[in-house]
Order: structure tokens, then sequence, then C-alpha cells
């Protein structure tokens, strides 16, 4: 009774927890964050009791769905401030973070709501948030960035990425793709550019963004 | 009998279709068309019987719900191809149409999507989309308009527009005009852009938009 036997309850578990990321994953990115903890539990296949062994809390549950992306999203911000031009890394940083949450809407709505307690997501954000702004107020002073450009004019581009729909992932990912290229040129500097319409605030984003929204 | 009587029922009438319009509206805005014409007769205050008596198919409370975005939607592109100067004419379409889609999301849904067999959302996103595309060669013939914008690309925006969420009515606005600057300067031509990564074709747009998605 000591052989093998202790290994399958670990590995079963182990798919269980999978199942329920799983299961979250797809259902936070269809669905958003409202998503109730019994429905995430039907989906996976799982009692609600298997569930709440895994993921005590729906911040939890949470904070472990998006792990993957926040990482991802790190490594993409620490790769366009590496850039010695400071403008090709503000690009980089726009095209791949649209891409990123071009393929999975649910990571967009976590990110911008940070959903409450969460430390995960608001840590992420406020490190992707004070390394974009560093990265903004060096491409203005070089004279790429035009200098009306605002931190809360991500978050709309943000929000404004999370409504474009395709068909199929493929799709999205190059709608997002046009979308992220059409952004650039109009953050791009331009002596023929008119001035813009005031930035908006946009309540949703919270202070963590509202308290660095100017890169000035 | 045979006095003010008559008048009272009428009158109900009217208020009771008011009201479910209202309803409809708020609820497409807030949810999309796909809520049930049940939940519609409860926001309203009304009974299905007199929710149907005033609209036979939710087809039918789809066309009037928005019947008057659609007649201000005519009247914007109206007025954009009235104007001598194509590229204004198309930046008065882009800044009024966001503002419009931005004031209820529910209609761009409607318009997006031109819920099925509702022949007011297809007729009128047709006589759109064919302004548009007329005003659109004559702002690239005139060297305003970036060579490479195609008609999808205002779809894009229209999608990307409704993902803006603001805390408020006027923040809403607010937003989606800054996003329509930023927009504007997207496509207006320029020497210093650089070509858009490839056009996406938008399913969801239908092959109302698809059939005429270049303007060349």
């Amino acid at each position: 009774m000591t052989g093998p036997l202790p290994r399958k309850p670990r590995s079963d578990a182990r798919d269980n927890r999978e199942r329920v990321l799983g299961a979250a994953r797809a259902l936070f990115s269809a669905d958003g964050l409202d998503v109730p903890m019994r429905e995430v539990a039907r989906r996976a296949g799982v009692g609600p009791a298997t569930l709440y062994r895994h993921f005590p809390t729906k911040r939890a549950l949470v904070a472990e769905a998006f792990a993957d992306q926040l990482h991802a999203c790190r490594a993409i911000v620490d790769e366009g401030c590496a850039d010695p031009d400071p403008w090709r890394g503000l690009c980089l940083v726009i095209e791949r973070i649209c891409e990123l949450h071009a393929r999975d809407r649910g990571f967009t709505e976590a990110f911008l709501s940070a959903y409450p307690g969460v430390a995960e997501l608001a840590e992420g954000r406020a490190y992707t948030v004070k390394a974009v702004a560093g990265l903004a107020r060096r491409a203005k002073e070089a004279g790429r960035l035009r200098s009306d450009f605002v931190l809360d004019d991500l978050i709309l581009v943000l929000m404004a990425n999370k409504g474009i729909h395709a068909a199929s992932a493929a799709g999205q990912v190059a709608a997002s793709r046009r979308f992220a290229g059409l952004v650039i040129q109009a953050f791009e500097a331009c002596p023929r550019h008119a001035p813009l319409p005031p930035a908006a605030r946009l309540a949703s984003a919270g202070p963590a963004v509202g308290e660095t929204g100017s890169t000035d």
C-alpha cells in the first residue's frame, strides 16, 4: 500500500487543477470576471469541494488564471524599455500588448479593472504603467512621441482593442495588429498633426493609472 | 360611455409603447441584443401580451428601438458627403458616428451585426457604407486620406469605439472624442507613415461591408 498509490491522487489533483484553470480562463475570456465559481466548477467537470480545495477564493483563481499573461506582460515592457531607441521600444510594447490582449479578452478585463484584492494584478499593472511612463517620457524627449500623449491614451487603446471581435482567433490577432499599426501612427509626433481633443480620465482604469496619467 | 373614455386606452397604449421602447433601448445598450423579450416586458412593467401587441416580433422591436439612431446616422453621412472638402467630410463622419455610437452601444451592436431580418438596419448600413466609400475615394484622390485605408478600417474603429468604457455618459463621449481624434490622425495621409499591417476582414461586419471592403 506504499508503492505507486500515493502518486495517483497527486496526479488527479494536478489534472483537476489544470481543468479548473482552463475552464476559468475560457469563461473569463468569454463572459468576463463575473462568472460565478459554481459555473467554473461545472465547466471544469469537478465538484465545488474540489474547486475550493485548489482555489479557496475567487481572487486566488483569478490571480492564478492570469499568471502567465502577467508574466508575458512584464517581459514585453522589459524588452521595450531595454531598447536604446525609446520610440521603437514603445511601438514594440503597443504591438505586443495589443496582441497579448487580443488573445485573451478576459485578461484585458482583469488587467484594466485590477480585480479587487488580487495583488498580482495591481502590481503587474503598476509595473507596466511605471515602465511605459518612463518609455513615453524618453520617446517624447527624442521627439518621436507626440507631446500631448498621456498614459490614459494607452488605457483607451487597451479598451478599444478589447472591443474588436473577429470570427476566429487568427482574425482577432490580425485585426488587432492592424489596429496597433493605426494607433502607433496616431501617436507618432508629426508636424502636420492637429491638437487632439482633451484626454479622458478613464475611471475603470483606477487610481494606479490616474496618478501617473501624465508623462510630463 | 362615448365621451373621453376611448382616449384613455389610446394614451395608455402610447405610454406602454414608449415604456417598452425605453426598456428595450436600455437593455440592448447594457446587455446587447440577446436580451429576451420577456426581460424587456419585465423591465417595462408591462405583460407579455401588451409587449407582443405593440411589437409582434423581436425584429420589429429592434427596428423601432434604433429608428432614431439610424435616422441620425443617415443625416451624418449626408452632411459629410455634402462637404466640398472630402477629407473634412470624412473627419466629420468619423467624429460624429463615434459620438453617436458612444451614446448607445446597443446601436453599435445592432448596426454591426445587422440584426437578422431587420431590413432597416441592413439598409441603413448599406447606405452608410456606400456613402463613406464614395467619400473615402474622393479623400484619397485629394491626397488627404492614406492610400491603404479600406472600409473595414471603419468597422474596426466602430468595434474599438464600442470597447471604450467610462464611468459616466459624459466621460464616455469625451473618451470617444479623443479616440476619434487619434483615429483621424492615423488615417490622414502623411509621407512619414510606414505601411500598415494588412487589413483584417471582420466577419461580424457581414457581406454588405466586405463586398465594398476596398475604396480603390
